[in-house]
């Protein structure tokens, strides 16, 4: 990453499969494009960078709440609309294997490869008492002054 | 349209009837002031550009399903908020006529004399067994590149 | 506020309260940062600036509905998620209390102390049937032109 590239940020606020699936749409095609892409995970966004597994962490009782109450990771997501209890979720995820499409895991996977900077935001993880191990590895931490930062050098500037 | 015009790219992913409302008030009042303007359509905004009638094409079982599931056209989306099981959306029709504004097929009429540019995700057309014949006349087809490309140049990018 | 400020825009177009604090804190940052921020409240999202309490005004039968079903102001506003029946935002409004953020309503208020532009979209206020008695003192009232103009000069603009 230069200096000169282009730059693209996306605030991944919403917890739902189908709009996280966008996000690393157009986040891996940025990059793909030598963009320097940044995705701020925020509020429920969060949730697609839970690791799949539990993990034991010291927690008070809300914080507990919340991370039952919330998916555990981008293979748990639901659907902005027509979830069905989970039938959505489903539907999606077989046709996108159908037509080789990536996964969102694989999508995921794909951004890290290609760079993109994937960030936590600090503030909701405390809200949410969400802790750094129960996120992916090799992602950032910072806080709204870091995304401002990057949006007001960027060319596209996305909150979805 | 010329090279100097200034630009303006909106991402229509959701498939409400108040947001595609919203999506084309900007569009079209970026038009009138000599925009470029390209909506991109992707996921459940797709809806929004399907024909009224049903069109007779052979698809598979799952993609038959979504085509019966989603709304077929501008004139069957439902609310983001206040649903409540479709008088939601007639109460807002009714009072949009009353104050003399435009219908949603309205604003895409306008939309298309007015030259701004409506995208169909190739992707998600894939993805939801949609087929060309099944959407509005007019239209063009591309994927996220292109749409990168178009946001890239513009001043305006939103994701609605 | 001076012409060589850096500019940000956001659309609030939802009433939820997770989304109306993440446009609160977005804002209030580029404000510290000594950006020109406007917040352009349209649909839903004018809830945010209703006043708390009941303010008479004479209405028509559809207008009283809407008046009705809406959420009053910054303390009534759900959540896009896991709201349950209302536990959910409190939830939300307890963890922040303890974390010692800000409320919505507090976020407003130094909005405004930072200079923050605050505007109603008119079209949205006559389609909802919301009159300016209702809504905070201290706002500016304009349509999606007005909007554009802002965009087009700025470095970021988001729709949330």
């Amino acid at each position: 990453m230069t200096m000169n590239n282009e730059k693209t940020t996306i605030v991944l606020f919403s917890g739902e499969l189908d709009k996280a699936i966008a996000a690393f749409i157009i986040a891996n095609g940025a990059a793909a494009y030598d963009h320097d892409v940044t995705i701020f995970f925020t509020f429920w966004g969060l949730n697609a960078l839970r690791k799949d597994e539990k993990v034991f962490v010291k927690k008070g009782f809300l914080e507990k709440m919340f991370a039952k109450m919330m998916p555990r990771g981008a293979n748990k997501l639901g659907l902005s609309k027509m979830h069905f209890g989970g039938m959505g979720p489903k539907m999606i995820k077989h046709v996108m294997k159908k037509h080789n499409a990536l996964s969102l895991p694989e999508l995921i996977e794909l951004a890290q490869e290609q760079g993109v900077k994937l960030v936590a935001c600090t503030m909701t993880m405390d809200l949410l008492g969400l802790q750094k191990e129960e996120l992916l590895d090799g992602i950032e931490y910072a806080g709204v002054a870091a995304y401002l930062g990057d949006a007001a050098d960027a060319k596209v500037n996305l909150f979805i």
